[in-house]
């Protein structure tokens, strides 16, 4: 069996979607490749989506935006020490503090602009979670249901018996190698898969191949394992219920909604799949009406996105039980994750979102406010590194007050 | 020597810009691969930059211009015989009219939306052109000079002695085989080069390396030759003059001063250099404001783009005798190529942009009229579809007469 006839007799209904306008002209669901995607019949879908096969850049229409003032950070000098310092020693790219949905404080490296979108990594694991409460609110999905009965090409794998709620909080047991280093490590497969890195012989056609591959490594609902792959079975599970790709979706209910000033990116792999688990791409202010989003419990500048009893149950945080023993909980004992937000256990009730390389929004609920913080850090993980952040955090947090 | 030192040795300077504001941190200009754009130091600039190499999808943070009506050519039907019949004939996806600056019949195919963007394929020529008289206006560029003056790296090649005017109107003698199906034939290794196919053993690293490699085929500035490299040269010459990259510079010189509606997008290769030939996507609206902007004479919606004086000599053709012979002739016979653009030399004085597969702007000086069209035919070329177009252009224009 080769490659592509894998990725033709594997491919579901809402990847077939990629080409759904050239279907009524006699398209075959045969999906456009690098090599195929100038020849008809695919070039009628494929002609106004060259982004998806070939590398690009943007070709702005507005520079205005450019030349806003970008260090609006003086209130919080003021109060929060060594605060330029503490930027640069955790490489910061943007910072963008909101209150009650207003920006208060502002700052951006030099090189990087206010219109200028940045790499989420694993932040963009909140912004999916947020979209499946949204489809939770209309009926489309039930968090008791099994993932297989939505998916059934999941049957037999890690994630066919286990629940959506399950996944959403990530208490799938998934045979799942971490081992960054290792190019034979389940991570590294994942990432290349994605289109992260170069592919290698023997690897999975697509994500849903990929997804489908992974085997169960104990039983469900019990104990916390933070993996990317559950974030793209949401994923997956989002087209399954709408029968739309996950950019469409989330451009519609969320992006649409947030008053946002730009658009959004997020990476495809060949198939067309979206990196949900990390490859979503928004600039600093756009990520900071998702914070507000939360704290408002679910309503944007642009209409309700998610419930507030969705939003509620999210801030509660989840089962502390599930991560005793976690790398979290050695940064926030009576930590939890409940439904793709980090929740800190703390006195303060701070829940986050988080990515490799210091991407985070951080949710203050007492003063209403919401930080967001790119950053470029040389290694992607670190405790130290998390504990500085949340201290920054608390810190411009209270400042204001 | 290895395919990344080659990259390395030979980048130019506008392209190590694409990490520029790593320079300052030690950034070594080593280009960043597939495999290294997530590690430091590249990760400072690749985080606000991914989808220069890997495929992503735009979330789009507004739907409303979606539900714009898709069929405003009911005036035209009036006059136009079996319109809807040759639009269908002729693969359209999207068609805009335009008089004096102001919308006057606009089309849509199932599934193709005003906002959505499409390929211009070599339309993106005769965009370049316009970039490269805007900085002959500036004085940045003379037109009389040798290529190799601005870009010694291209002494030696079929380039470097040629005036910077021999390559705007593509009188370049080139050792360039055409041969499509021919896997080693020039054109399809400047495709796969550009990353729009994958790659073989043994293409250069990088479309800069391409263009050194191409040799001269006779003399310069005597016989037309349609040549894609014309037009990466000029890329390479903007990068050159300006020390920026290409879509920066275009976006600050053409697409902000356009008044348009949205941002374009151009493909890069593997070293972030743009496919100017051909890679430029974008609304058809947005289109239509580059004819509108030829037809008054450099003056767009935010400003002057280019100098009348330019527009002027573009607009009246080149030497017909250089393209003597010329499958263009045997269309439009009295037909040149002028600072890339198509001169018809007919009565009317049209001049066009076109692109494979049936990408259009014309352009109808005696109506103040500009047409684009989007399609995406199954033939890249065609004597009878280039007839066709004609005749249809030509019909929208006078039937409002």
């Amino acid at each position: 069996m080769t490659e592509s006839n894998v990725a033709v007799t594997s491919m579901p209904e809402a990847a077939k979607a990629r080409g759904r306008d050239v279907c009524a002209r006699g398209y075959e669901a045969m999906p456009a490749t690098l090599d195929t995607w100038q020849d008809a019949p695919h070039n009628r879908w494929t002609f106004a989506h060259v982004e998806e096969f070939v590398p690009s850049v943007p070709i702005r229409r507005g520079v205005s935006r450019e030349l806003v003032g970008a260090d609006q950070l003086a209130a919080f000098r003021r109060g929060v020490e060594d605060l330029d310092a503490r930027l640069a020693a955790t490489w910061s790219d943007a910072v963008v503090v909101v209150r009650e949905g207003k920006i208060v404080g502002e700052w951006y490296a030099e090189g990087f602009k206010p219109s200028d979108r940045h790499l989420l990594m694993s932040v963009s694991k909140s912004v999916c979670g947020i979209l499946i409460g949204a489809l939770i609110d209309d009926g489309l999905i039930d968090v008791g249901r099994a993932v297989g009965d939505y998916i059934p090409e999941l049957l037999g794998s890690a994630f066919g018996d286990a629940t959506v709620q399950q996944v959403m909080d990530m208490t799938v047991a998934v045979e799942y190698d971490e081992e960054y280093t290792d190019l034979r490590s389940h991570v590294r497969a994942h990432d290349r898969i994605a289109g992260w890195r170069e592919r290698l012989e023997g690897d999975a056609a697509d994500t849903y191949e990929f997804l489908r591959s992974l085997r169960s490594a104990g039983p469900l609902g019990e104990v916390f394992q933070y993996c990317s792959a559950n974030t793209d079975v949401l994923a997956w599970l989002i087209e399954a219920v709408t029968g739309r790709r996950f950019h469409e979706v989330l451009s519609e209910r969320v992006w649409s909604r947030l008053g946002s000033e730009d658009d959004a990116i997020v990476t495809v792999d060949s198939s067309g799949f979206a990196f949900a688990n990390g490859g979503i791409s928004c600039t600093a202010r756009d990520l900071a009406r998702i914070g507000t989003l939360m704290l408002d419990e679910g309503v944007a500048a642009g209409g309700r996105v998610v419930s507030a009893e969705w939003v509620r149950e999210t801030m509660a945080g989840g089962d502390p039980d599930a991560a005793r023993g976690s790398a979290f909980q050695a940064i926030h004992p009576g930590g939890s994750y409940k439904n793709h937000w980090w929740s800190t256990g703390n006195e303060r009730g701070n829940v986050y979102a988080v990515g490799i390389h210091g991407q985070y929004v951080w949710l203050d609920a007492p003063t209403s406010t919401a930080v967001v913080k790119f950053s470029s850090a040389p290694e992607p993980l670190g405790r130290t590194m998390n504990l500085d952040h949340a201290r920054l955090f608390t810190e411009l947090c209270q400042v204001l007050d």
